[in-house]
């Protein structure tokens, strides 16, 4: 009997082996063994007892007898053999060949007339389903890491966009320092803005102060926009906090006709009880007033209000020709129910800033190293630098990283990379394992928030340029393709970021072992997959996934007819 | 330029090629490009013009000109490339390898809180999606010997299940001889057992008089009854229409205390507008009022209070112990509608006949002669009756298949086939091939309502034993696993069969080309596609699939634990 399958089933603190001793058949095998630990390890996971890694309920496996069967599946699996794994256990073990995925996964998938949070959770009490998340479920969460890289390409690529490339001397203005707001005011430093967030909960400062997220505080508004005037003046990439409402703060700044450089928010507007504070309320009141149910009404109602001054107040920068996002926290949807009928004049964040990159295949790439030393992770980082000599924005990125990022659980790093890169960074990291540069393989995976690997009607493909917001065989095809080429591991996913009925996605691993398998494999895989993402943009559409089409020499049936 | 690039995009009658002049790099490709064309081959479709091949608006590509360059890309695809088709337009061609499959499609998917007929329509008439049914975008129909056969099996199960496994000297009961239940007179004489078909337009009957599918027509109930006390007595399985409306008929067969042996209808009770004659209306009235909006609401009424009454009557056969079921025509629900308080009383012919035999992975296999020969389909018949000798039932269907069923298009054959059975079939046909026995190359798939692929609630999935109905992970993890095991094409599609918004399914078609490569996929593959049924019946309970997955050597993780 295996180790793990003799363990009891009920929680128990979890950790990925490290080294190069093998638990399973291959290191192919063993990748997938090691991360669905290291999902659960306590560094990582948000709630490791109930087998949550992060997302709310986004989690690694249905239940533990689940998790120990996984595992001491994963021990006895061969090389030719694929497990699969639906809603978290372990279903089935079949024959295939050594090219194919040792772990095919479905998560959450319900028929559409029934995806919804009711019968989700109905079939989740009965033991028949869990909710995986995008990367939870499949076994490549990395920690906080992801969002602040995601953060910081997405103010990266509003500078590019307004700024000529730079943001020095440019501020941005926000709002939010909670579990992903927090990455905002490192992800600005690193993308080289000053920046002020106002943030109405003084423990939330303090939170991201100590962890060095955030540089300093701010001890009143004057005291904040001198502070601005310097760094920008200066050329300084320093964070301010300032602790205040942002539904008066924001109006303030508007009466005063200040000029940010670039305005968004992450405040949780989308849950009006839970995630903003009404202008006007003290902290205590707000939480009394959530612990009470009779007072939610007259709490969701101040809170909508509030929203609203809001957004009157970014309207104002925008329409003094401030760029303006939303980034996700629906703020504009609940103005636009108070009656602010142009909340909708500024973009959301995935058409403004993160579409010109998923056109050209760009997305959240991301590797650990099974080794479990950070020095292996170096290694990758120098690598990256040398693969990309000239990409400044990639250097800066993996320098500040280097420094300022801990990391959780095995060593991991993430960049966003493109179509023809993502490839030759896999291709290089394998020929390192090969020569035995790096101590273990490293695993390649990313997020479901992708080019090519999602359909999310109100995030991701919010606004596409020919309506096809909801259509969903791109992420299928994604997964048929990365299963057929060959990638380690593979899932499909519903309703991952926004909820059930509101998103389908994939995701793909791959394991560089340093074996000329593996080049193929990589070769493969880790072009098709961003290609995937610039055809659907191409389909859509866009003429910069066209013109990447084009210059990297995809085989785009229609388009090379002219669509 | 290839032959088919060149021809200008518009209606065109099409037909498959025949003989073994190679238009594609191999077999494979050449499987799906004369598999397509076969689809739309005058015999098969409903209406080719407009690429329609059944069920509807079921299509095989999405416009003319996505036609054309889906058969010049497969002409110029490489045996090392995978074609992406999402819903019927030739989206990309990347590179894979000779294992993986050919061909990836996806059709009509929609992300859940979209997939409704309303945004499918718009994007459909923005030429951005296309309806793909089951087998018709995904190039495996074969015509009305699918549904003949499928009926044969649900008949025959009901023998099994309620008399001995033998029908002769009894009679079923059942109305509707449209293009579905049309099939019902043939099947029930298949299974061996007499029928009385009640249907209300002479056309219809005349039709199939015609084609042999009924053999004969009686003057009126008293001389239908006379003839089936004959037939049954004499063990003769005879098909008898009877003129006339099952809303009236039904409950006079109750009146005079009738006994059928089976009970069931194929009227179009879901549509009650175009599908349901009211009980004292002829059908000259219902075609005006059919014509005339303004008279819908009255027709419906009637036409639903007709439903309750034919309910009524079945309930009364049901309350005899007379084995009753629905064929999922949603007569039930109507009934229900009507105030019918115990309408679903009996069960669906799923639930009661089909998921028994989804239990052991028994599903519709199918198979066509890429040559063209009829006799190679002659040649595989006999193969099978040498495969399994046993099988009775096998043989009766074959047999009588052989003499009664037209082949439409290329040459085809359907019987349904179980796990441990599939792969057999195929690694004969296989062999066939490859000594020469057969003039070309054989291809093999099924429908997409089977085993292990399909999740749709009102139908296939009904009733699960543990409330799984809606849970699509198991037809997303069947088409990952096919794609995995090399297949030579994977479909997921949405809305087969029961509309937009109400399942998800899979297909899979996989090629014999008398090469070994092709022994060790079709191995896995037609090893794999059914055990995925067993496996997700025994994962909800079925002890005869547990018992299957026991003595087939199923490795079902979770189930060995003891569930
Ligand atoms: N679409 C995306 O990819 C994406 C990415 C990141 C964040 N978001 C959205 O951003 C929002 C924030 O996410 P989170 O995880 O940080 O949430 P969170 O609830 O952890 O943090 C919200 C923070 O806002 C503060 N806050 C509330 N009301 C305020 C007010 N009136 N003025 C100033 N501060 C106020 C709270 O004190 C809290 O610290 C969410 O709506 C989330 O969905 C979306
Ligand atoms: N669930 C399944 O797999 C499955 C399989 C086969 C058929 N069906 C269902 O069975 C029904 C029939 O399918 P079809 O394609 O044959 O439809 P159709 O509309 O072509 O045929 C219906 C026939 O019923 C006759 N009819 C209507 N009202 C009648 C009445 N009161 N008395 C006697 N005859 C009457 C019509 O004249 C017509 O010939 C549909 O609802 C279909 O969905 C379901």
């Amino acid at each position: 009997m295996s180790e793990s399958s003799a363990r009891p089933a009920g929680p128990r603190p979890v950790r990925s082996p490290r080294g190069t001793t093998l638990h399973c058949a291959n290191w192919l095998i063993e990748a997938a063994y090691r991360m669905l630990q290291n999902n659960l390890d306590p560094e990582v996971a948000e709630n490791p007892d109930a087998l949550v890694v992060y997302g709310g309920i986004g989690k690694a496996a249905r239940n533990w007898r689940a998790f120990e069967t996984l595992l001491s599946t994963l021990e006895r699996l061969k090389p030719d053999e694929t497990l699969l794994v639906q809603s978290g256990q372990p279903a089935g073990v079949f024959r295939t060949h050594e090219d194919a995925p040792r772990v095919l996964i479905a998560n959450s998938n319900l028929v559409p007339r029934w995806a919804t949070w009711e019968h989700f959770d109905r079939l989740d009490r009965a033991g028949l389903m869990m909710y995986g998340q995008m990367t939870a479920g499949s076994w490549i969460y990395i920690g906080s890491q992801g969002i602040v890289q995601g953060t910081y390409e997405t103010f990266a690529e509003a500078g590019r966009k307004h700024y000529g490339g730079s943001l020095a001397g440019r501020w941005i203005l926000t709002a939010g320092l909670g579990g992903m707001g927090g990455a905002q005011p490192l992800a600005a430093s690193f993308a080289g803005a000053t920046s002020l967030t106002v943030e109405c909960q003084q423990s939330r400062i303090d939170f991201r102060l100590r962890s060095r997220y955030l540089d300093e505080q701010a001890a009143d508004l004057d005291d904040a926009l001198a502070r601005i005037a310097r760094y920008t003046a200066e050329g300084r990439a320093v964070s301010i906090g300032l602790l205040g409402n942002a539904a008066e703060v924001l109006p303030e700044l508007v009466r005063r006709g200040v000029r940010p450089d670039l305005v968004t928010d992450q405040t949780s507007a989308h849950d009006l009880v839970n995630g903003y504070l009404p202008a006007g309320w003290t902290v205590e009141r707000w939480r009394a007033a959530q612990a009470d149910p009779a007072l939610h009404a007259e709490l969701r109602a101040a809170a909508a209000a509030s929203c609203a001054e809001h957004v009157k107040a970014m309207l104002a920068f925008h329409a003094m020709g401030v760029p303006t996002v939303d980034y996700g926290n629906n703020i504009r949807q609940v103005a636009l129910d108070q009656g602010v009928a142009d909340a909708f004049a500024f973009p959301g964040f995935v058409p403004a800033y993160v579409r010109p990159l998923f056109c050209r295949g760009k997305g959240p790439f991301r590797w650990a190293a099974l080794s479990g030393d950070p020095e292996d992770i170096r290694r990758t980082d120098a690598k990256l630098k040398e693969l990309f000599p000239e990409d400044a924005h990639l250097h800066r990125w993996l320098d500040m990283a280097g420094e300022r990022i801990a990391f959780q659980g095995l060593p991991a790093r993430i960049c966003w990379l493109g179509l023809g890169e993502r490839h030759r960074a896999g291709l290089a990291f394998n020929e390192m394992v090969r020569s035995g540069e790096l101590k273990a393989p490293i695993v390649i995976g990313r997020d479901h928030l992708d080019s090519g690997s999602v359909a999310s009607p109100n995030r991701e493909t919010e606004a596409m340029k020919d309506g096809s917001d909801a259509v969903s065989d791109w992420p299928l095809l994604n997964a048929l393709l990365n299963t057929a080429g060959g990638a380690t591991w593979v899932s499909l996913h519903h309703g991952g970021g926004v909820g059930m009925g509101y998103s389908q996605h994939s995701g793909v691993v791959i394991v560089c072992d340093g074996s000329e398998a593996a080049d193929r494999r990589l070769a493969r895989v880790l072009w098709n997959d961003p290609a995937t993402g610039v055809m659907r943009h191409a389909d859509a559409g866009y003429e910069e996934a066209q013109a990447c089409a084009r210059e990297q020499g995809l085989d785009l049936p229609m388009q090379a007819q002219g669509v």
